[in-house]
């Protein structure tokens, strides 16, 4: 039984943030998450660039964009775990063995500014280091972990192009 | 006995990649690397950023601009291990316990287009995942891995401040 997990990043400028945003949803798709959900600014071309990966390499990344605060509220409410990835936070291979898996999982993404609500929203709040780096980086070793080092290795549905990689150059299977 | 690891991304538009860029810098630095090396555009901001982060949360991470190619070939030619990280490359977890160790290892993160001589010039072209994401999240599973992981539990000398994270909130120690 395969529980839904979704990531929400939080507080979105499109101005700005563009090439990071597309790394966390591309990092979501790739490492075995259901859902992208964006709060701040729309962004239809961001999400149609996301449409256009999963056409061609396969599975399917549901993407909404959502008011943050209280998308995060009702998942809550509703019975689900929310987990706020943030430098501030317990180290994640402590944190993952104490975070149940029979619910629903959100994990939150900060924006520039996290309101303080979220830390007390979120039933977790892990760190993935306590250096500042990257919320991509954070959320790929977060989702390679809950997925038990599996992550890396997902193999989607319905691809039409199958990457196998080699030491000596690509192979490039494109499916009829 | 440790062994120099250096970063060296290619091809940096300063225009269009300043933050993937820093996230790369940053996750180097965090996850142990000694040094970051960027070719392309030059960038005395990004250079300085990275300094502050040093001087804040300690240790010491060497940046410097070079001439991308001739700066791997001379690493190869000099007896250096080079691994080219790809989504066409190897998978990690089965590339990683063939990469020698006792030689000093440089990571080449590709920009917009490599040029087919890094695939042939780097002993080993690995991919974290034969999927598209993103070269933060790569470099920072690789490190991780490379590091036995302990990457992201990295302790720093010299630090003003070390945050200790906690799930319900952060500690931060100043150091005098």
């Amino acid at each position: 039984m395969h529980e839904r997990l979704d990531v929400l990043r939080l507080g979105y400028r499109k101005g700005r943030d563009p090439r990071i945003t597309t790394h966390l949803a591309l990092v979501s798709r790739a490492f075995g998450a259901d859902g992208f959900m964006l709060s701040g600014d729309e962004d239809k071309e961001l999400f149609s660039n996301l449409k256009s990966v999963s056409e061609r390499f396969g599975g399917s990344l549901d993407t909404n964009h959502v008011k943050g605060m209280s998308t995060l509220k009702q998942h809550v409410a509703s019975g689900g775990v929310a987990v706020h990835l943030t430098m501030y936070g317990e180290p994640y291979r402590k944190a993952i063995p104490s975070i149940r898996r029979d619910r629903p999982l959100m994990i939150i993404v900060g924006g520039a500014k996290v309101p303080g609500d979220v830390y007390k929203l979120c039933q977790h709040n892990v760190a993935v280091g306590n250096q500042p780096h990257s919320e991509v980086a954070a959320l790929a070793l977060f989702l390679e972990a809950w997925f038990g080092d599996s992550g890396s290795d997902k193999k989607f549905e319905d691809a039409r192009l199958v990457i196998e990689g080699t030491n000596k150059g690509k192979i490039v299977h494109e499916i009829e």
